[in-house]
């Protein structure tokens, strides 16, 4: 059988670094969410871009599928192996290869997560600035474009990604980009397979941009009478141009969750969640602006975080968000939404969804990167409840059809995988064939993460 | 012939908005450089998509080439007719679509010059940031990846195209991207098709970022004893994290030519132009910084364009300069390099360009948008004179050679056109073949820009 041929080949290359365990197997088999365990045929872990390249050599001679995975953060079932296979753990690729602070660049390999290169940075007065809250791993967030609270003053991965290596389907190492700020050198191959979700080649390493520590942080909590100011407040803030380093939007069963997860005390209504970046007098500035926007619509119990420390808890408590809400309930599973629009459209979008949600009786706490249009909500319905299994479903597909009437798209971060490929048609049109005709092209035998992503795959 | 049928069938439908006249087919096939002349057998001047997408089908079906033109600026080439066919020439379709103030967007048809967009957006308080000096149409500067002064700040097309409409070599329309502010919904396509200079399929639409236009601009000049500590300065002035909107750099033979085209009196040295964008406290903080860094490397002759028409009549200055040193020697060919190096390598690579442009007597006045590592010496060699023609064409290696030595790439924003193919694969290696790949793809008959960007093509 082609898989376990090529299983039997990759077992005498890499000893114990082709594990065929049950219980490594199951661990990359499952996933953060609510879809089906897939677990993989065997688990490797190569030490070099060498070795993933014999790795896709050998997949490819016997046609076995081929996964990779960073740190398995993923909320849409990216990583399951639902066709077998081999999934490829970077786990041993995670050095800091070089930090170049004249260029600010740091040339990573994709096991690095984005909270080790940033202790390494620590010294060097750069940070890498994208942050999706989990610990990820760089590879993965390149892979899936990740982005997170921080993307609406720096970017997403799109952005802060410089030059790739790839290895392609073929096992052919290929270079994208390069150290240079900007190039008009022919197709740009690094923003294809930024996003590529592991279906065009495995990321070995990374040159990312990276960013000057902020002279000064201040960040700040405050209160909503209601949803509805709230995002009109983002949506003031954007337009009077405050350049905001983060600007997030939590709901009260969302703070209700923090004060239960993390022994708080926050008010149970809606919050916003903002931080500023720059010099002294800038942040000052960016501060006061921000207070007269909120004071106008009725934003209260506005609290400053000056200290490091009190920062560090507002946004761990962000982060944790996912966490403290399924704590919630504990047994029951998540499907996590992700949808993102206009930024015109967003009130109308958080509100519709606000008042489906209510109307249904499941649980759906939402929290928003509201500064980029993108929110999420967490529908937790019983388990073994089949009718409200399918009322959280048909809530998820609510929202991302309104995304889409709205000019927006059924994901803002999180990618596709498991979850939305039943809207890539619906989203991209005639581009989704595209997409397929660019894999086939690059992957004719489509080993590659098969089953996403693109038609007929 | 083939090429002959497409043109009649085209002619029936077109009428007089397909033209074989001489004088058009020989402003199509002539460029603003040193390239041969390549005429196409015709040029369409379409008004609406289906009427690209009309001509696409027409073209596929004779396998006849198909070349876009906006404003004929390319400085290498891009759309010179070398196999003949039909040019499509986007002057008809020039309106601005919709302007969406909330979302900060426009939507533009692909004749639409920048300038043009932002006259339009003048009472909006929003502008569109990307400038490359020419009144190029909004389409070519995607199609070539276009950026500019302001590209420091504001990024190049790569980071202001939101979304497009392409139509494929086979006639399909496509829509890449949404309105949202971002997505991981599958393939990057929009940042496939910016950059791919018409050899992918043809934009008919875009959908452009705009900014807010800030509350306090100011600008500057300053001369430097010499070009050394002018590039430090610009290093120290990134590193330390002032956020310029521009940073440009002039050599004395610019200066010289600056002064003679403009009747100017600028001392004749080595200069750097720069200008901040923000509230007035932002912008007068970044001045005053930026003034401590210059002091420091013997900047001089500090002079401010406090009022919009000095900042005006600097910034045109700029613009001109290559129609300004072209007219120092208004006989001879042009040629126009176009390297970007990693900021770490800036200094030593314009430092080698100059030290051999001087060494081989041919004029060749450098500027250079040097915030982003990027420079152009504009090589200007003896009319017929073979020897110095060699050595221009030497020097302009030279400067690509040393640009990849260090990390850099061939084209910061000119793109490839004619000019840079032979260093694709040194550039890019196997991710060279990688580009052929894509592009025979979704091109298989390669009648989009034939000959041009892709091996084999």
């Amino acid at each position: 059988m082609a898989i376990a041929d090529a299983v039997e080949e990759l077992a005498t290359r890499f000893g114990p670094r082709l594990s065929r365990a049950v219980s490594d197997r199951a661990l990359h088999g499952a996933s953060e969410t609510h879809f089906a365990d897939a677990p993989p045929d065997a688990v490797a872990y190569p030490e070099s871009t060498a070795e993933v390249a014999d790795i896709l050599r050998v997949c490819a001679q016997h046609g076995c599928p081929v996964i990779g995975w960073g740190t398995g953060t993923s909320l849409e079932g990216h990583a399951l192996a639902i066709r077998g296979g081999v999934t490829v753990d970077f786990a041993r690729m995670d050095k800091v290869l070089e930090v170049r602070a004249e260029d600010m660049l740091a040339v990573v390999q994709p096991g690095v997560t984005r909270e080790a290169l940033n202790t390494e940075l620590r010294a060097t007065g750069l940070f890498f600035p994208v942050d999706p809250g989990a610990n990820a791993s760089l590879g993965g967030m390149a892979a899936t474009r990740a982005s997170g609270t921080t993307a609406v003053r720096y970017g997403t991965m799109r952005d802060n990604v410089r030059a790739l290596e790839v290895v392609l389907a073929d096992g052919q190492v290929v270079r994208t980009g390069t150290a240079a700020p900007k190039s008009s050198a022919g197709y740009d191959l690094t923003a294809l397979f930024v996003g590529s979700e592991g279906t065009l080649g495995l990321i070995t390493e990374l040159t990312l941009k990276l960013c000057g520590q902020p002279e000064a942080v201040s960040a700040a909590v405050c209160a909503f009478p209601a949803m509805g100011p709230a995002v009109e407040a983002v949506i003031a803030t954007i337009q009077s141009g405050i350049p905001m380093a983060r600007i997030e939007f939590v709901d009260a069963a969302s703070v209700r969750a923090f004060n239960r997860a993390s022994d708080g005390a926050m008010t149970e209504a809606p919050h916003l969640l903002v931080e500023f970046h720059g010099s002294e007098a800038a942040v000052a500035e960016q501060a006061a602006r921000f207070g007269e926007v909120v004071a106008e619509l009725g934003g209260a119990d506005f609290r400053w975080a000056a200290r490091p420390e009190d920062r560090s808890a507002l946004w761990k408590m962000r982060h944790n968000a996912f966490y403290a809400c399924k704590a919630m309930h504990p047994d029951r599973p998540a499907i996590v939404t992700d949808v993102c629009v206009p930024i015109s459209r967003l009130a109308q979008a958080v509100e519709e969804t606000v008042a489906e949600i209510d109307a249904s009786g499941i649980p759906g706490p939402i929290v928003g990167h509201v500064g980029d249009g993108n929110f999420h909500a967490m529908l937790m319905p019983r388990p073994d409840d089949a009718a409200e299994a399918a009322t959280a479903k048909r809530l998820a597909s609510a929202m991302a059809e309104r995304a889409l009437r709205l000019g927006g798209t059924v994901s803002g971060e999180h990618g596709i995988g498991m979850g939305k490929t039943g809207y890539m048609e619906a989203e991209h049109g005639p581009g989704w064939a595209v997409m397929g005709t660019l894999k086939r092209a690059l992957d004719p035998a489509g080993i590659l993460n098969p089953g996403k992503l693109v038609p007929g795959n």
